[in-house]
């Protein structure tokens, strides 16, 4: 598995991107945020999608070039077409009306329908926070989560994610599936031929089972929660009726459903309380929840967003580790449009 | 135990609220809720609450007749002071400027600290669900839950609300801790000698145990979501966060916590779509949900909002069972202050 700077994987799948008709914005924003999520240690989230895109735009599901178009808006709120062009390219312009909008109005809330693949929810939401803002994203996208007490595939696995600034800590932002576990983690499994940590799907006639490949043959993802799984089933409806609904990307059931429908919200701090103020509290609350004895098995309190820092921090220093099949799935692409990888990698 | 009509019950608790000194509205608002929770079958956030209610104004925690000010405020949102008045009458107000402002400015945000306990947050989200927009509450309160791998108390178990409009289905009304369970519950089980039906909770030492006497032994609730209750984790600290701090009630950890924060949401679906057609779509996701095929020690699927609803149908009927303890209770309050109970029940 070969080791790269981020600014090499950068490089690269800009390079591809470009050739493949994005703008240099466009190839910008999609990297980026790829390479982010390399960085953060989510490389199911990362580069890997490249070639994935490569072949949605070939068969002209992602379309370059799209623009972003606003169908209805007021001071406050818009509900956005994002044209399938990229998901991030439709994420990151609506993250920005977000924050404009609650510039000037406190609070605000975009969706969006016709929108590819946006990625990490924690992107868009860190964008906010960095605008001294609270920052919400929900999304859906295809069936694959039962109901609580459901054998059928009803919802997606609807993520949910919350930015809060900081001042010295590392920013708050939770980002997590309402499904016990991304659809991404099974797969995982399946390939490594290993069992999943614990039962967290049920197969086709709905018992519950380790194996993953039960997933693949008409099994589906339980929503999170255990015992009291209607929690996890109950938040993501809502998400479901936020981004499915009111963001007319339509729900996750339905048939023809592609892509991610988004809900995205942002709230202006100062309109509150001084922004340095909350910045501290939320400092302090971090630092005092961290000061919790941890239980028997685990050696500290991790809060949301720390597990990414730490990951980014070390990456940053020691490289991304790319799996091999995914750097020959990358040289593929690249080779079949003549990028110069080597050119990109120096 | 006796039964009751609701309205039995609604003029027995009028009748001791406004002789402890609550004004005629703030009897209403406050009883109507309660009453309105046991025909919901949450006998917990029932009219058993009027006898703390009546120990907290002879304590001076509190103080009937307080005005709700508005501290800050924008077009789309107000920082609201309950000034310790009855937290029902706060929550109550509070609803009411969020659907006034999202009226105007499509979304709202309105956040409120010194409020007492402000009951079933459905309350308040159904109300701005039932002025066509969708509503979306939190609330914190005293530390009781424990950090995902942590041993001490750091969270409240930090409840979250989401309601839709629906068409011709049961309003959609999610109401949940964030912890595996409400206290209540564990008190419940502790008062019957029976065990938990989980190990829901942690002992002083950080063990898992499903003995109820563990909790009130230094013990604490974990975060809902079993072995990912990291995910119940980040949104307690969500709402602690936006209830806590951007609601200035301050944070579940601080030693002099009590009542409830307040963050409260209204989004103006007009804004955004036809109303009618929300509704349609809402009722379409609930109805083809609940066709999935049941798990096998299931007998349908049940969406949220929709238990509350049966009992309510059953309870108009049938009446309200009221435990012994809890007349008994009401009674002798009644009996303090020469309320004619025996008038309020005919």
């Amino acid at each position: 598995m070969p080791a790269f700077t981020a600014h090499q994987l950068y490089r690269v799948g800009k390079g591809i991107l470009m050739e493949l008709g994005a703008t240099e914005e466009e190839a910008e924003i999609v990297t980026r945020f790829l390479v982010k999520a390399n960085l953060a240690g989510h490389d199911s989230h990362g580069v890997i999608r490249i070639a994935q895109y490569a072949k949605g735009i070939w068969k002209g599901e992602i379309v370059p070039g799209s623009a972003t178009e606003v169908v209805v808006e007021t001071p406050s709120s818009a509900l956005l077409n994002g044209n399938w062009g990229f998901g991030q390219v439709t994420g990151f312009r609506a993250s920005k009306i977000a924050i404009e909008k609650a510039r000037s109005s406190t609070v605000s809330v975009i969706c969006a329908y016709n929108c590819n693949h946006i990625d990490r929810l924690a992107d868009y939401t860190m964008m906010i926070a960095e605008n001294g803002m609270i920052g919400i994203a929900m999304a859906n996208s295809v069936k694959i989560v039962s109901p609580y007490g459901g054998i059928d595939r009803m919802l997606s696995t609807g993520p949910l994610s919350y930015a809060f600034p900081t001042e010295k800590e590392v920013p708050f932002v939770l980002d997590i599936a309402t499904s016990v576990c991304a659809e991404g983690k099974i797969r995982v499994s399946l390939h490594k031929g290993e069992k999943l940590p614990h039962k967290w799907i049920i197969d086709k006639n709905g018992q519950l089972t380790d194996n993953p490949s039960d997933l693949y043959e008409g099994g589906a993802i339980l929503p999170f929660g255990g015992e009291v799984g209607y929690k996890g089933f109950g938040i993501g409806l809502a998400i479901d009726a936020l981004s499915g609904i009111l963001g007319r990307s339509g729900v996750a059931y339905h048939d023809n459903k592609r892509g991610n429908g988004v809900f995205m919200e942002a709230i202006n701090i100062e309109s509150f309380m001084p922004l340095d103020q909350f910045k501290r509290e939320m400092d302090e609350l971090i630092r005092t929840v961290k000061k919790s004895r941890p239980m028997p098995r685990f050696k500290e309190i991790m809060v949301p967003g720390e597990p990414e820092s730490r990951s980014e921090r070390q990456r940053i220093k020691k490289g991304v580790y790319i799996a091999e099949k995914t750097w020959e799935e990358l040289t593929d692409v690249a080779k079949t449009l003549s990028v110069d990888i080597e050119k990109c990698l120096n």
